[in-house]
């Protein structure tokens, strides 16, 4: 008999998450049906978006997200034991799947065997080869379709997705401009992903700064956070800027979203346009995405870290931690006991 | 030799526009060059985008805007005498103009002879047969593209462009839903334009008000006022929502731009995309609006309102009165003191 450990929603978030609004419960997993398969989570995934959802979450559920687990059971031929696979399972240590999207879960993302990751770490499968380098590819090159010379803007600039962003633009020919709240982050973008600049949002004057460092105004801008940082943003983007709307992650803990600087006036005086998504939607191919990721980074074009937190109980230590902006890059859980 | 009166941006407006911050002068035509002609104002627009576009006006300088006029003289014979013409001229009774757009005006809008509008008044041109036409017609279809069933909200619905585009959406099959600020004008949409809905939103709760009337939320809003009303729209939207922004008249008259409810996580969540335009960005198919228009007309399909003012002398009046909502569709002004 299988024992899952499984976090279930029990008090609805009230603000900044809060130790007690989640429960470790064990579940005793049944044995396999035609078509299913168990697997084990080896790597899961704190994502910002699973605070974004939180207000959809029914009490005694499990909290959504993504991991890289181990198959170890199957009556599935699609899934194949010894094999890892990406599952939208939720925050749990084992789980029976029949491979089929989670229909309650808003991200409908479809499970699926990792593609050969040529010597990668299967945990990337979470980060620059998953979800997360999807998110950065796409939302990037679909939405703002980023032309050499010109200017692109990232909020949450050290994140997963951000720092991602950044150097798929730079691949592209633009000047990158991340912002985030720490010059320790800045350096990491600036010296090592080499972003073109950095700005402190927490002790910079945004405004005077991309006055400095976007003297010609900004054509695509990369929002991770939404609030008033995007607001100053959208009133310095040029005629036909693009704008792509990942995340809002500085509204998600209030209970009502902040109050900002209306950005219509520039919306229509720019003519810009600012779109939001759900990675999902490219679901038809998802594959390409990881493919041309895979391949910048065997080229060493694409550089990427990891902030991992080890244990399966330290998850929503990691899951406030990364909503605090704690991590650099792609934050993770890694499960230490496993059952081998 | 011909005089020209001319209205002189004389003090930068300071908020609501006052009485003196424009000029009337009188300005002597020189004689006509070849490629040029000489044409009288009939009638004069009065738009929302002529205080939009106004932090970018130089003191001294006209003000901008739309007029049909009669062509009196000319040596280009694209603009035969006697014929109207559509001309971005500014406030001015009498203009030499070569028909090329004027650079220094934003909305970089082309010169032309009026197509033959069948029996049609010539003051249409501004209005449903013109700018303000097209603006509803391309700016609901290439942005919102709205498809029969769906519901489409529209702000400053019983202004010149709002007005039309509730007729389009209607004609399109789409539930409609005009808000506006008055009963009257809210009687007019619904009794006379067969909206399906009308909301107040000085006297009714919009959010409560959309809970109502678009119990299934919103497909497509057209946005011609901007503030916290379209932030309230904003987070009653569907999965993928789009939003026309056309204007935001609520922030013109503002020093800076109002503080309103974030808008990114409804963006986001919903995948919304929003996309602000200014109406000459489809020239080249500016015909395609216009016939359209004329043709719905025709049918008896779209019905048009005008509110007239007459004298150039009382322009700023019909400026102002515009500006805090005063008319019902297409605002203009009638130059009755023509020279014969």
């Amino acid at each position: 008999m299988v024992k899952a450990k499984v976090y279930i929603y029990t008090n609805p978030f009230d603000g900044f998450p809060k130790t007690g609004d989640l429960t470790i419960v064990e579940e005793e997993l049944r044995p396999l049906k035609d078509g299913e398969f168990l697997a084990e989570a080896e790597y899961l995934s704190v994502d910002p978006y699973m605070r974004g959802y939180a207000a959809s979450f029914k009490p005694g559920t499990t909290i959504i997200g993504g991991q890289i687990a181990l198959i170890r059971e199957s009556k599935n031929p699609n899934f194949p034991v010894g094999k890892y696979c990406f599952g939208q399972f939720g925050w749990r240590t084992h789980t029976i799947s029949n491979g089929l999207p989670d229909t309650k879960d808003n991200l409908k993302m479809a499970q699926y065997v990792l593609p050969d990751l040529k010597g990668l770490p299967p945990s990337l499968g979470l980060g620059v080869l998953g979800m997360t380098g999807n998110t950065a590819y796409f939302g990037l090159l679909e939405i703002c379709n980023p032309k050499p010379g010109e200017t692109v803007a990232i909020s949450g600039a050290a994140g997963a997705v951000g720092s991602h962003v950044g150097q798929i633009a730079k691949l592209k020919g633009c000047k990158v401009i991340g912002i985030a709240g720490s010059d320790d982050k800045g350096k990491w973008l600036t010296d090592e992903l080499k972003f073109d600049h950095f700005i402190n949002y927490k002790t910079q004057d945004v405004r005077k700064a991309l006055r400095e460092v976007a003297a010609k105004g900004i054509d695509c801008y990369f929002d991770n956070v939404g609030g008033e940082l995007s607001s100053t943003i959208l009133h310095n983007m040029n005629l036909f800027g693009r704008i792509s709307v990942c995340g809002a992650i500085s509204a998600y803990n209030d209970k009502q979203p902040p109050k900002v600087t209306a950005v219509q006036a520039a919306v229509v005086m720019k003519q810009l346009k600012m779109e939001g998504f759900v990675v999902s939607r490219w679901h038809d191919k998802w594959m390409e995405g990881i493919n041309h990721n895979q391949q910048w980074i065997l080229d060493g074009k694409i550089k990427y870290r990891e902030t991992i937190t080890d244990g399966f109980e330290n998850m929503f230590q990691a899951f406030t931690d990364m909503l605090k902006g704690v991590n650099y890059g792609k934050a993770i859980v890694r499960v230490k006991t496993l059952i081998k």
